[in-house]
């Protein structure tokens, strides 16, 4: 039996509006890699890749027939990691400056370290955190 | 202003069944960070958390108030790629082995690649993909 690699590095999320999408991740100042179209970018985020895809087009391979409830929340967040509790506050006020919606406070958290989220312009949550002792990249 | 780092280090899954998650993902041979306890799991996936965390602890933080569509397909995947064309085909199946519910085929694409789409036991989806000219972790 083949082993399943222990490897996740590529996040792909169906987009509405992908001008927006786009602008929105660009706007971070995060660089989108060579080869993307009207319908399709990616972002190299320290060994993951952040796709955006059409979502009318990604739902038609990963599920055919299905219902899409593409709107609330999706029961995910996505986590970056920080090397100081002041950035947490920092990150989260630049994610808003760049156009996403803050959701709840910063807050120091029950587990020993500080975090804040962030909904981006089609609602994909993001966790900025800081956690005592861990290093920035987990 | 702070620069965002461009960061996604960790993914973080809102599970309703923690043990049928758990041994899933368990069962695919990735091993669990200590720490974990009854609510939370966390799996190190060369560089990225992969965590699971009950979905209601995980909606009270991320989306408070918000209606939570945790049914149907909530609009993103997660790619795991490999490093040959037939690889692809049996690590779908060695999820499938391990509880994964296969989605449509895996078939040639036409941006020169090989993939297929699997269903964790709730509904997340996994595309095991193959690049061609793209090394393993892209």
């Amino acid at each position: 039996m083949t082993a399943v690699p222990s490897r996740l590095n590529i996040v792909t999320l169906g987009v509405r509006d992908m001008p927006r999408m786009r602008a929105f991740y660009g706007g971070l100042g995060w660089v989108e890699r060579p080869g993307g179209s009207h319908e399709f970018a990616a972002f190299l985020l320290e060994g993951i890749v952040l796709a955006l895809y059409g979502i009318n087009d990604l739902a038609g391979d990963a599920a055919p027939g299905e219902p899409l409830t593409k709107h609330g929340w999706g029961g995910h967040t996505f986590g970056l990691t920080v090397v100081g509790a002041d950035e947490v506050d920092e990150v989260v006020a630049a994610m808003c400056a760049a156009g996403a919606r803050k959701v709840g406070q910063v807050v120091d958290r029950p587990w020993g370290g500080r975090s804040g989220f962030v909904a981006d312009p089609e609602g994909n949550r993001w966790e900025i955190l800081w956690v005592d002792g861990v290093n920035a990249t987990g």
